[in-house]
């Protein structure tokens, strides 16, 4: 038995911590491993294809990244080709990455990633290769998982970091905005938001109005509390107004367009005349060691994708179903993003402990 | 409405953020709201009632320990008497307790404890008090609730000390030896073992073999890692053995017979001849602040049993079945203690991964 | 005796430990101590003078910001003063500051803040007032004493960072730049720099060539290191540009022109044609829990303070001369900003291990 | 020119960053280097000698431990030899270690260790060694030197583990007593205990009275705080006991009679009445990621020790005279333990905040 596992998509806590286990799971079974570098890049000949023994897997359950390197770019089904007068167009290279995975003699693959990931897995499965996903997500936004490896990890970063500032905007009567990830799905900033006892939750989930987040702002000031706490995701937007203007931008445009949490900081200094400041977490939320937590889920994780293959589960995926994990199709996940449910424990105790959604 | 809240037994990270979630939400609901101090002590006149508003509990959800303090000592059925010769004995004030809780305009109580506190509240229900719970234990081993506050943050706790431990034990070629909190239940053990990659993990659920323990650093040793981390529950104990010897101790008696930690390193070094070190993590797994998860959890059960008490679910303990908490009757769970299953997906991955359990 | 304590400028980990062991070492000398909130604005009506006892300072000692709140706006030498036409200018309150003081009945003040406080002590000691000083400077821009608090713990979240964006660059073949505080002096940057090993540091004290940094970012890509972590401090500059540009911009303006590691990292992308992110630090780097070093000098910078007044060192500031706290005049340091020296050995030694300074 | 590194006694967090520096500092000058495994058994055949190039060094910088491996046994002037009988007995292997070196064409050696391992060096310079040295101990007892790299992570352990202490203790009105490290001199006590508001702080260098320190404990119950941290040094003892009985013990032998922290526990608990608990934090404070001070700290020291070879300033080693790094003779050092000045402002200033020192 030789398999293969390859990381895609946005680095999360986590990774390595699944890859890790799966190698020593499956070299325990007598199995051969290898790693395919950069998504799927190494099957095309535009990276590595390496061997994985217990001995390179040492040491490295508790380092963020991943040592299979990882893209947002590796799409077989349109796999970017740089053309010799500098363009790229993209091609469906799908068919040659079942060969080349046929000819190194690979009989089944571990994908780890996130739903882009899912779907390559599904259409190759449909192709005829053999593949088992693990499912990776800092937004938590993968359903048919109670959670992934990494989301833990980010919310303990974006706590960190609403503590910190908490201490700064108290001593200086001020209003902090801190966007955190979360295009299309709020959990990071609901969660870290209700830990850290933030004033102003803003999710894609539920559009805000401006003026109450400022008469959240405004009452406070009143009752003697002259600073605010507010999280945003990097998805939410106002009443009335499209999600695609604010959240569904590229990789990369937000940058260039400006961050919400500048908009949103500006505009509630304008209104409450509050000295206000924004911060925007960005990659931190991704990097480091994974917490606890996610180190374990990962392990887990790892664990469960080498029984899938022993046990031919091609076309599933791990997922948390508390407290076993166990595996379900990927074909009832697709597409499905998990978003935070507005009438959900954590947003009513959150409504009633005072903290405003800004609806 | 006049409500109450008391913690009793062991401190656990998150308290004070049960505490603040409750009181708000009740606060914001126009109810009033009582602290009892140091369990029901408050109640027998040995210790303070005093009112809770928003402004007491400003700034304690990420501290740990309790504002309320809390005690091992206060089962109102068997309450302490100390007498003027110097004696102590148990008597049964639980009478007082309700008498005086009715005297001080209490609707209702929000008892916030472990296994003990929850067979307490049964008993007071039964004679016609109003109590909801809350589900306290470091060790995750109240049934009925996919884990508890303060959980996480002990296995984060412990996991860090494995870090720690690791690289000293690489270092200097030693086994060492970390006992960590469970007398019944093995999770800390298990949970931060494997998150930490140990090489033995001990726990009352698996009777160990010291030859085995010894069999695997031996191995080890020969594969030229010279250096292993044993983590061992403080309630593992050898095949044949009982388990009254090792784990069923009083409060304090670990203490005076020295540590099942200790005397496992002994044993290791006589056998292996490898030089071997102890640490005993102890408090250190009780106190601090709550990790994000803790802290989160902990808000969600507090706005809960505010929820419960609108409910009037008598009787019932707030408990997390992901993605949820609901209401379930103390009476389930009473006398249930939840312990690790060795054939769980956890186990079998650890030991895929090479984990030994001594067996 | 009666002794006041106000707390000026921008924020800075420790400031709480300083007020709680200058309010104990006075209280224990039996004498009296008051807090004036918001630097001098409590002392001109615009906000409160508060007792301080030993209950006041209880468990402060390890959170950040401080309880005496403070502002970047209150130097009473050029006081803004609103008009009832909405428009502001500044007078000098001074004398109002002295004769509030006196009315009071407060015989010396501790100030702690930063060069603006060192310089309006200065003057107010020289209309008369009895004041001792202790430095407070997240950029350890104070001459004559070696660091003072904060400046730790800043290095220690920088160095977070940095690390955490490391797998994150290293998984995904990208440049990342941070942004650290230092408009005038690079000591964050460099400090977090070296100690994270990043592959370039720019800092205000050596202007850098752009493409002197991409030469080392491409050089590392020919070598097989696909990512580089670069950290700048705010107040970097380019060679033959002018600080002026640059650095020297008002509070709030980096937010509104946008941040100097946004332009870096489109600089070098657009060059280099790699993958670049950026992320700016901010006020992450003012809050949370000083280090233990902060910590610690912030108790023995309260301490001296208190023994300074015994000694009437009036007009004289704590400084830290390893391994003593000895006492200086502020005149000596005034408008002295301590400067990274590109011949120290820091500089030299991260020359020596590869990092590149642009130049 | 071709050099050597090695590392020797009790491991210390920052021994891979000064490994680090160092290798690049000499590979970037052109100069060939090699890694002594286990002091000085690599060049004794009973351990390797490993080439050290950039690729070795490569993600160290941050993680604990030495990757040359440590031993507490490997003074080659006394070096413990194993006969067939199963005994041991020490000879002196010095001149081997010359020759061998020599053999190996080893031109400079960078040892890396505390006082035993100056005191090596200092003996084999004189035998025509050319040697330079950085000083390393978690205790920060080495002379003519600010501080070493270790130090400041082993305070923060330490504070770590009071903070978590003090909100277990305050919940339970109980007494914690933590033994930290420092046989000789009570750094660690004293930094930790003053940056973490300990009650009582006992140090080998001021002989405590246990009645004094019950007073404190007595004195604090009385005024309302029913709990109290004391922390002590491993290597404090009453006044009126000879130092050897407690601190002179040989490596493990506390484990085996008893720690401190429990005798002193007991004691308090037999006169105060009071509940206590223990804690002995032990290897955790050798262990873990260096803090930013101690990685900086670390750099710089494997920086100079290449410019040592440079200037060949054989027989000194690196110390910290802030803010400088100087080269100081080894000889002006030896068996000069550097240990707490009572009359020192941290210790001023403790007492004015109102801790026991048990005098």
């Amino acid at each position: 038995m030789k398999i293969a596992l390859s990381t895609g998509g946005g680095d999360a806590p986590g990774l390595n911590a699944v890859i890790r286990a799966a190698v020593l799971s499956a070299v325990n079974r007598g199995w051969e491993v290898v790693g395919i570098k950069k998504g799927y890049a190494g099957l095309l000949g535009d990276d590595e294809v390496i061997p994985l023994t217990a001995e390179s897997v040492r040491g490295i359950a508790h380092l963020g990244g991943t040592i299979l390197r990882t893209t947002n770019r590796g799409n077989p089904f349109h796999y970017p080709v740089y053309l010799p007068d500098g363009s790229c167009e993209e091609r469906d290279r799908s068919d040659e990455v079942i060969a080349n995975a046929k000819a190194l003699g690979i009989d089944a693959l571990i994908s780890i990633g996130g739903d882009g990931s899912l779907g390559i897995a599904q259409r190759l499965c449909e192709k005829g290769m053999k593949i088992v996903c693990v499912p990776k997500t800092i937004d938590n936004d993968v359903s048919g998982t109670v959670t992934t490896f990494g989301f833990d990890t980010a919310v303990s970063t974006a706590l960190d970091a609403i503590d910190k500032l908490h201490t700064t905007a108290e001593s200086h009567d001020r209003v902090i905005v801190l966007e955190v990830m979360g295009r299309h799905a709020g959990f990071i900033a609901l969660h870290s938001g209700v830990a850290g006892t933030a004033d102003v939750i803003l999710i894609p989930e539920i559009p805000y109005d401006i003026e109450k987040v400022c008469d959240k702002i405004r009452a406070r000031d009143k009752s003697g509390r002259h600073f605010s706490i507010v999280v945003i995701a990097e998805g939410a937007f106002p009443i009335g107004e499209s999600p695609s203007i604010h959240g569904a931008h590229k990789v990369g445009e937000a940058e260039r367009l400006g961050h919400v949490a500048e908009r949103l900081a500006e505009a509630i200094e304008g209104r409450t005349r509050k000295e206000c400041r924004s911060l925007v977490l960005g990659h931190l939320q991704r990097g480091g060691q994974p917490t606890s937590y996610d180190r374990l889920l990962a392990v887990r994780f790892g664990g469960a994708a080498v029984r899938a293959i022993a046990e031919k589960k091609w076309g599933h995926m791990a997922a948390l179903q508390s407290p076993h994990i166990v595996f379900i199709p990927i074909k009832q996940v697709l597409g499905e993003t998990k978003r935070v449910d507005p009438s959900h424990d954590l947003v009513l105790t959150a409504r009633a402990t005072g903290i405003s959604f800004g609806d």
